[in-house]
């Protein structure tokens, strides 16, 4: 696995059930990932040098992010390494306006976009979408609203989305600003003979643009909202021909449309409540899909899971208030990464799994409080 | 942690979740929890420089398996190591004749014992038994049927129990052999405040004193005795003062007695279920007390749990039925060691959780179809 964060890390547990060799390209041996694999391989895995030396020790090639170049990776496939997903698949995860074009060839519903070169030519397609607003976007790199900015036709010079850029800088991604009534996931995991399995589809409650909960399955979607991006995610792996998990954020507008926002080609933020809530956690998935072994069940294992990110604050120390937490509710499932404490940094998540017919709204108190007593290092 | 074989790897997909940094002491770097740990420290943790330098590099010192000398123990101990289970607690897993005697003198249901040099002694103490037979006993180092002889008063002098014995030799235990209905095993966490969380107990299916199988909850043990198992194991980590957790592994007689039969303070074979089956595992619930952390809920997630052991043949790949095996059943969860296969080694395990009120023939068929699978090497 290229790169050693929390998804390569979580990707170890299911490694270990499976008698699977894990083996990480990371830069720092404090990485999440490098804390709990034998023999991390300390190196930058968006550099040629480094990443060829450790594809070569490997059976398969896969990742913990999109940041590895598409050219790296074709020229480690042309040289015969196994790259799962192909850099044919997860150019569709680094670049959004190719995924964009892609998908909306392939009449998967999509928000209307432009390709935008400045501020005028935002302004012009902005104008031209008679809604109440814009997206911009960086066509790679952005990430939990990073690289993103909301506006206007109005105000697209003003809002920070062209201010420092050169001469020679890729165009933005502008968008439909679309009016949802839920930000839903759908997750796919594929094998290399195009066997799929999906998991249910979920709710990702957002605020400022990181997700911060995530309702499995969602609970207000109509089911078939829920069917239909369930369909969608099978869509895009089968069109992008991807290998390993696929991971789907739509949108559920307003006037009941599914509409997709983002791909993600790994284990993603919004499958993480399958390690404690699903039969096969995302992470055993992915391992089985770039393996090219036959995937899991990913029926819930008893009823609705709540997970709540852990969001970094001021407060340093995320194990002060372990104890006081894990008093105060005996089912909480607790996930920390390993990393330092930094403000609005990922630095974990909880979980809590319901019996069947159980009251989301008791579980979802219960995870929010276990992850605020966490983050604010409270002791009481 | 001590030792590095499988309890160990375990407990490190346990320790990812806490973000808890677990390291351990084991000779070779293919032991099966080196494999899976950044930076094993390779050693011998009976050897007292290798345990030493160790302990000093741990918050805490736990153990993988019950063979540090005692005496090593007390000495860091004094030294200000923090080790749990302490030396004092861990001697009954080491020494049968302890373990029976502390029990004995607290009332805690064993079965008639005595401690015998020689045949003689053996067969005289067989006679006064006036029952079916006698077990005899090494008092350390058994396992697995290993140290264990099934005989008579008559057969205690042939049954190779006294064989290539020298006079320094400790004693063995001779035990009344027990009339049993069931073997069951009930497992406790115990925390250094005396807080404690009991798992069900199970029933263990044996076969030539080898754990081949577990059910959880024990489907035909009546309540009243398993509440007994339970409270026993409750009594004995209390009266013992173990911290960590508690295996007690027990007979249910045919006239509806509970008797101890044997101890371990570890995660134990009989709680393998617990990582699928139950809200929270025996590795967690180990680390929890040893890190005197809250004890985290042992009930089950779903219906009943089966685990069956993966027990290496002649068959050398583990992996070459995977596919066949995860074809024929996307639900069940495999568990692969790491180790080497040699005949009747423990090299892995598989369980299936049912639904609530699932049938339990179903999924032991399930779980045994699996295992023999993998252990089989068959690709069909």
């Amino acid at each position: 696995m290229a790169g050693g964060g929390q998804l390569a890390r979580m990707t170890q547990q299911a490694a270990i059930g499976l008698g699977v060799q894990l083996r990480v390209l990371t830069p720092s041996p404090t990485d999440s990932a490098a804390l709990v694999v034998a023999g991390a391989v300390l190196g930058d895995e968006r550099a040629w040098a480094d990443l060829a030396a450790f594809a070569d020790e490997c059976d398969v090639l896969t990742f913990d992010h999109e940041h590895v170049p598409g050219e790296y990776l074709r020229r480690l496939q042309s040289a015969g390494v196994i790259v799962r997903p192909a850099a044919e698949a997860l150019q569709h995860a680094q670049d959004k306006a190719q995924m964009r074009r892609s998908l909306s060839a392939a009449g998967i519903p999509c928000p209307r976009f432009a390709l935008v070169a400045d501020a005028d030519e935002a302004a012009a397609f902005g104008a031209s979408l008679n809604g109440p607003g814009m997206v911009l976007k960086t066509v790679s790199g952005g990430y939990d609203g990073k690289g993103v900015w909301l506006t206007t036709p109005e105000d697209a010079a003003g809002c920070g989305a062209f201010d420092r850029r050169g001469a020679g800088d890729s165009p933005l991604l502008a968008e439909e600003m679309v009016d949802f009534e839920l930000e839903v996931a759908a997750m796919v995991a594929r094998r290399p003979s195009g066997e799929t399995a999906a998991y249910p589809v979920v709710e990702s409650v957002q605020s400022d643009g990181i997700c911060v909960e995530v309702l499995a399955p969602a609970p207000t979607l109509p089911p078939a909202a829920a069917a239909e991006a369930r369909d969608v995610a099978v869509r895009i792996a089968d069109l992008l021909d991807v290998v390993g998990l696929l991971a789907v954020e739509l949108f559920y507008t307003t006037d009941g449309r599914i509409v997709v926002n983002e791909l993600a080609m790994r284990p993603h933020n919004t499958g993480h409540w399958s390690i404690d809530g699903a039969r096969t956690s995302q992470f055993e998935n992915h391992l089985r899909a770039v393996l090219d072994l036959p995937l899991g069940d990913t029926s819930p294992i008893a009823g609705p899971t709540v997970m709540v990110n852990l969001l970094g604050t001021d407060h340093p120390d995320l194990y002060s208030a372990l104890p006081s937490v894990l008093a105060a509710d005996s089912d909480v499932r607790v996930h920390l990464y390993g990393k330092r404490v930094r403000p609005g940094r990922k630095i974990g998540h909880v979980t809590v799994v319901g019996s069947k017919g159980a009251d989301l709204a008791v579980l979802r108190q219960r995870a929010r409080s276990a992850a605020d007593g966490l983050v604010g290092g409270s002791d009481g």
